[in-house]
């Protein structure tokens, strides 16, 4: 599945149309190894890390904070955030957001948290 | 500077606020080896491909085609598109589009093409 959706106009508005469910990442891409992921978000995540890569996201629609043990950093629509590898976070959305993240392929939204909230394969869309 | 902008909100729409020549790109933020880079397009570029990568790209404002030797895709804003590695691509702009890309660190705009349209190193923003 890894060039799925190669060479096509990937409507972003369009994917995010295409389910409702909440923390449950979707793939719309690969991007060499990494894989282009769109998810939902509302509430508390958990306090993750992942020790082995960046995490960047783009908020699409509303927005959300990424907590970290230091400090809080508010993002809008349009707005890219990177999160370094090792680093502690943790998303907290007021009311739902879309947003988009890029990471490698098999990198666990839970990071090495894990816990009942971990997507282990997310689907494609 | 791989850690430049990371842990902050990137604001799209402010980064591409501050400068104004096309078809030279700035990169704003890293991603393990990938640079994330924006730029302005406007009018045709040039044919080429990139042997050893894929790459991401997202319309921020407006839009262009993607021209392949076999098809034309054409991208709008929230439109998310992957070239294939190895695939000879030119973007063409009817009108100025501000677009996001992401792809490894070093890599040319002009791929294997070469010539005076090729930025060897773009700046940071």
């Amino acid at each position: 599945m890894a060039e799925a959706n190669q060479r096509e106009a990937i409507d972003l508005g369009e994917k995010f149309g295409l389910f409702s469910d909440q923390w449950s990442p979707r793939i719309i891409a690969g991007l060499n190894d990494l894989h282009v992921k769109i998810a939902k978000i509302e509430g508390e995540f958990v306090w993750h890390s992942h020790a082995e890569t960046d995490e960047f996201f783009l908020v699409h629609k509303g927005s959300f904070v990424m907590e970290y043990r230091d400090r809080s950093v508010t993002l809008k629509a349009g707005d890219v955030h990177i999160v370094p590898r090792g680093v502690e976070h943790r998303p907290v959305a007021a009311a739902e957001c879309e947003i988009v993240m890029i990471e490698p392929a098999g990198t666990l939204n839970t990071g090495d948290a894990g816990g009942d909230r971990t997507v282990e394969a997310p689907p494609w869309i």
